[in-house]
């Protein structure tokens, strides 16, 4: 803005006043804001739009240096090892390779808490894939499961996965299957299912050379945001990256029984080519042989970088049949783009209670129990060397047999409680006088702030299960006042 | 250098030809490289020497930006969140803090494999103590350890820790322990004890801040490496943080007992400040009753931006008593930083090794069992389906328990067994005839060879203590051939 200075994404400006999707030349937005006269939000007139680069540039080595960027993804690492990759899977499709890892995007207008920064964490599986076989053995698993899907025409619908992938909805069942899995992860990890969708990018929104492309979103005090983004990219990334670097990135593919395929042979025929050729007869002779390309009225041969043609008058052409054993093919790319930061923000936000206990509202962190990072915390009722010592004994056992304890003696047993409810921490346990007496301390359920009584021999397996499952803590023992 | 255009880091070349470290300024190395007419290796002259920063800069946000750097060691961050990480322990010492992650540095350079990158990995871990205590609880578990020391006048001895902390040659039981734990860390992953040492920083090669700093070396092909730097920077991280962004960065510590402390309290005496000062009166004596300074003949006290001399005549001084609860101090830091590249190359060089196996040379990485990504590979001995089928169980169940197992069926068994011997999987089961006999099947250990028989249904329990112990695989079956 030429008054108040701000800046501003052209394209995303007009798109939000003008609901037009522009091509990104600056002509074409030009054209846009002049047309419609088009002005900042303090009334000010543009400057002239300019491209900018997403990407963060420095310079590398000393001197001037050579130009380098911070990578805005990770997938690209991934496909320039291509070859070395596939080595390492000895060529056989498919396989999968993943990264996690800093990203950076030179954000004009960073905002929204860690929805959108300048550096972020992204976890990216680039799987590679025979074209012909977009599926995957375990595709099953997930068929019977219901998703809430928003096709590219906005239509919201309840629908099992299977269904999805045989009307066309999804395009391929490997699409299909990795919808269903981040779907189950997205659980696994407390996304709630009712505020968890799968949106399809629009024809003009997803990239050109994308054939499918699903954004796992979550509803947030945010709106709707985007965590995992599912894309079938085609052989687009290593068509380019070979196009680039002029080194091939494909994979032999072995056909299970060699195929046979007709093809012409040239024989050069001497008598014609010595008193023609000379000296250069034989090499000629050679690379007819070996010609594979089209034969019209004539071929041309390329000799110590000169071209000759070769009228037909020079060769016989014999029709032989030769076994092909197998062919060689750019694999597809199938990509689920996990982004970390906004993954963990939902995770917080989905997670975040309140309630009521004992008259008065609580402030609760339901974190799923496994996730937790704090498992168990250990409280003793109070600070005196006899209750202090059992706890801190009770604190490294259940340390070294690797669940996450705190052990905490500050403050009063309900003000400790309450701190271990805010970071979710789902367990709590007190020793207190009965426990001198009989080596019984009280296990307190976060979710319920229900307690029972249990053994101290017998904590550690009935916390392993406990963590690991959503089984209720009156299994382990009996109700606590 | 003004004829082949090579770049040199002046301070490291003048270090290696002259053998004295200058100070990093341009006239200092000016002197030197004109008063020894020093030359490029090619025999050409010297440009004249400039400033380099070894941080990568770039620009951030929308037209010019500002600038910003990549970091150079994760370190600064951790400082600079000194406040939130000081409540999140609640105001208590010591505690600590970890980072893992990239850092960047526009090496001149960069050389010898991964030992010189420009991007690397580094993991951090900030220790923040009350400097009259610098020691930690778990000291003792060290103290009897005999460790290759290198002290700051190149002496090399073997000491025990706990010698080498009373004699002054390790500043404090603090770095002691650490240095302690970081052998024990890299003996465990596989570092060899007689090619690893601890270097003590010599007075002009460490930081002018350090208070005692040591470097945890390995012997490699590259010579003596380090590894992990062990520091005690004293208090200047925070102090200078603190300096600059004006915020307080230290820690509220109580005395055991109120401690008595006599001070001066200064009385205004109104019927003189009165008509001196009108109506300013009643504001200076409020300001003289909190006066906290010095007392000479006069005060000076700051009143609506204005200085104002207060002479002894307008207060009387009374001697009064006050208890003190407790003092802020600056925290020291001592700062364990590891590179992981270099471990990973370290263990890597260290475990490789070549021997004798049936009159041919074997290449073998003797990777330590936990540490290896493929712990166990399952190999049908033919490629059929009742040997296939059993063994593609057995990979299952294995993988299910938490052991990282891998299938093959390619290629001869011998083959396979080098494949796995080369990148250091501890343990080889094969699927023969026998299995589909009598349920059993041989375990084959990487280090020996050796063979055993094992029934498929002790595999796990087998396995999980093999990996995780140094145990001979004869506990577990008889030697198979």
């Amino acid at each position: 803005c030429e008054d108040c200075g701000r800046v501003y994404r052209a394209d995303h400006y007009i798109k939000e006043k003008m609901q037009v999707e522009l091509d990104e030349s600056i002509e074409a937005v030009n054209e846009v804001l002049e047309t419609y006269d088009l002005r900042c939000e303090c009334g000010g007139k543009f400057k002239n739009p300019e491209h900018f680069n997403l990407m963060f540039s420095t310079r590398i080595g000393p001197g001037k240096g050579k130009s380098g960027y911070l990578r805005p993804e990770t997938a690209q690492g991934i496909f320039i090892d291509f070859r070395r990759l596939s080595d390492y899977f000895r060529g056989r499709l498919p396989f999968g390779v993943t990264q996690i890892g800093r990203v950076y995007r030179n954000e004009i207008s960073p905002r929204q808490g860690v929805i959108r920064l300048r550096e972020f964490n992204q976890a990216e599986l680039e799987y590679f894939v025979d074209p012909r076989k977009k599926t995957h053995e375990r595709f099953d698993e997930y068929k019977e499961v219901k998703i809430t899907l928003v096709d590219k025409f906005d239509n919201e619908f309840r629908i099992k996965l299977d269904d999805a992938v045989k009307k066309g909805i999804i395009a391929n069942k490997l699409l299909g299957y990795f919808i269903g899995k981040t779907r189950e992860f997205l659980l696994e990890i407390g996304v709630k299912e009712d505020k968890m969708r799968f949106r399809q990018h629009k024809d003009d929104e997803k990239a050109h050379y994308a054939i499918d492309c699903w954004d796992a979103e979550a509803l947030t005090e945010y709106g709707w945001i985007e965590l995992v983004g599912i894309a079938d990219r085609g052989d687009y990334d290593l068509k380019r990256h070979s196009q680039m670097s002029g080194e091939e990135m494909n994979i032999f593919i072995q056909f299970k029984e060699p195929a046979k395929a007709g093809r012409k042979k040239l024989k050069p025929i001497m008598s014609k080519l010595g008193p023609k050729f000379r000296s250069k007869a034989k090499a000629i002779a050679k690379k007819i042989e070996n010609y594979d390309g089209d034969v019209e009225n004539s071929i041309v041969i390329e000799l110590d970088d000169e071209e000759i043609n070769i009228g037909k008058e020079f060769f016989e052409i014999e029709e032989v049949e030769e076994e092909i054993y197998g062919e060689k093919i750019i694999p597809h790319i199938v990509e689920p783009s996990f982004g970390l930061d906004r993954m963990v923000y939902t995770v917080l936000e989905h997670s975040f209670d309140r309630d009521i206990v004992d008259g008065e509202e609580r402030k609760v962190l339901r974190l799923k129990r496994w996730l937790a990072p704090v498992q168990v915390a250990v409280l003793p009722l109070l600070t005196k060397d006899e209750f202090i010592n059992v706890a801190q004994e009770i604190t490294e056992t259940l340390k070294k047999s690797g669940i996450f304890t705190e052990y905490d003696d500050s403050g009063s047993i309900g003000r400790r409680y309450r701190r271990y409810d805010e970071i979710g921490t789902p367990f709590c346990i007190t020793i207190d006088h009965q426990t001198l007496n009989d080596g019984t301390v009280t296990l307190r359920d976060r979710d319920t702030t229900e307690q029972i009584r249990i053994k101290i021999d017998d904590l550690i397996s009935a916390l392993w299960e406990l963590i690991n499952t959503d089984r209720e803590i009156f299994k382990f023992g009996v109700k606590f006042r």
